[in-house]
């Protein structure tokens, strides 16, 4: 029954193939009762309208792609129901990919979606991402982006990320004022924007305290593996600094490693060494003692991510000028037992 | 550049769109030199096949549609990580769509897909899919179908699921034989098949070993919001019965909302009350204490749903018979420090 056509429809009940399409598209100028009898006969002989006919004479797939870096963290699920719950709003269908942290395969999927023509792209960088220029084939292609949380700067499109500096530099803050003068960071990889930025607060936060930044206290996240990279490098640094009384995470999964560590060896958290964490996922409430951390808005990253893709979309669609937005969240601390 | 066509491409070369079409399709009959010049300026004119005309002639999207009931919980993602790996491995493309345990959601979003003419269908059924009607039209429509993890006998496709009845039966048992004698469970809605087959466990396991079933040890967590619902549920079992001696829950969040509970209350656990999870989520293993759980292959789950659905819509494309399959995969017991 697939291929049931509106021919067949028309037909059968003796009207124009119009007036069955007008019908099922609900046009006010047929009458209720031919509205009810075409619907019925389509759903009777399972009908669905041929998309991709439509898609070619409209030129618009009304789908969009979105490349994110991995979906098993709290995060990007969260951001990906927000992202979700915007385009079921706005009648879109979602594609979803993940680059798993890779340039080369980021670069394929950008491809693989320009070719399926969707109506527009929302990605978070992998920590590859160093050069654009496959990015840059989106906006070449006057496909509509977004960018959002792992974003690069040099990039024209729009953005919504947090203020990672000022989030960063707000939880150093913290750890300085509740008395901890010897602070680790472990940071996220060297590429992505985000872990620039929320290095570059850490910094700030020292020396706007009068506390002399010390590079060996700074332990790199990079293997991929935020649990296991906290653990293992809060091994080293307790071994490295007997005297440590502070870790700031990049990741609330970097602070769960650190956490399981330091529970090990039985080292009180936060008397001996306070942990702060980044992100407030569920598991930060769960895990003992329960992490003090940033509160980063992830569904609503989503969401609006999304809502600025559909609108840019529509404006696009009708001739209109782009205004590229760079929207900022905020954050908030969450204080628990940790820190 | 959107609009560069083929025609361009073979006007600017002097060749014909033929050979355009073979070059850029990587056809044997046309030279390697040919070949990389009308690549060359495909590339530099931004061209990108138009790929919904391809698919109205071959009637292929190379695309399937996924329908979860959330994707904000471990499992999920996990399952979703499983059908992305297998779909990027086939080449294939994902719209994913969430019903929110609702049914009219998940009837909507089916629509969307059939509209769309996907390649094939993967779902986890909502928590209110009690009917099967817009199931049927799924396959009435001859679109592959593959059910996984929460799945409905009655409807005629394949599934992946694990063996959800032998896994809670297993988890129960190990409770009896560490001497535990007044067990509850805490199990799912009444509507999906793994909750009711996971209820069906405990009781078996019961009977086996000669403890009479008490339905009142049977706390239903309907509110899809796990964690809370453990929580609400152990505080009444803890009031209802003195002397209960362990919680079969239903799912690890189910669980580690009971932890949470009897924490607060200072209930040693397993020394007083042992709580067994079902799921092997990162959670499982951060909590303290640790959660004794059931491994549930999330990642494989999708992965072998994916598999099954591609192949199946190989089959259909040429005609061949598809012969439908059941898999249920292995789970074993983890044990840890809560059970």
């Amino acid at each position: 029954m697939k291929d049931a056509t509106l021919k067949q429809i028309a037909t059968q009940l003796g009207v124009s193939i119009t007036t069955v399409s007008k019908a099922l598209k609900n046009y006010p100028d047929v009458s209720a009762k031919t509205k009810k009898t075409i619907v019925d006969l389509a759903k009777k002989l399972n009908y669905t309208p041929n998309s991709f006919a439509v898609n070619l004479r409209t030129k618009e797939s009304t789908t969009i792609g979105v490349i994110v870096p991995t979906i098993d963290y709290n995060f990007f699920s969260k951001v990906l129901e927000g992202i979700l719950a915007e385009a079921q709003k706005r009648k879109y269908l979602v594609i979803i990919l993940r680059s798993n942290e890779k340039l080369d395969i980021e670069k394929k999927q950008i491809e693989l979606l320009l070719n399926k023509r969707v109506d527009g792209i929302l990605i978070s960088l992998s920590n590859e991402t160093g050069d654009f220029g496959h990015i840059k084939n989106i906006i070449n292609n006057k496909t509509p982006l977004v960018l959002f949380d792992k974003i690069a700067k040099l990039i024209n499109c729009s953005k919504v990320t947090i203020n990672d500096r000022k989030a960063s530099y707000d939880a150093v803050n913290y750890l300085i004022k509740k008395g901890h003068k010897k602070i680790a960071h472990f940071r996220g990889s060297y590429m992505p924007q985000n872990s620039i930025d929320r290095f570059l607060g850490y910094k700030k936060a020292l020396e706007d305290n009068n506390i002399i930044y010390n590079p060996s206290l700074v332990y790199v996240c990079d293997n991929n593996t935020d649990f296991e990279d906290g653990y293992k490098n809060a091994e080293n640094a307790v071994a490295e600094h007997p005297d440590l009384d502070a870790i700031f995470a990049v990741t609330d999964l970097v602070a769960v490693g650190i956490i399981k560590y330091l529970n090990d060896i039985n080292i009180k958290m936060p008397e001996q060494i306070a942990v702060f964490g980044f992100c407030n996922s569920f598991m930060s409430e769960i895990i003992t003692p329960k992490l003090t951390t940033i509160d980063q808005p992830g569904f609503e990253i989503g969401n609006r991510a999304a809502a600025i893709l559909f609108d840019e979309i529509d404006l696009e669609r009708k001739d209109k000028p782009v205004i590229f937005q760079s929207i900022e969240l905020e954050t908030s601390i969450i204080e628990r037992g940790s820190a």
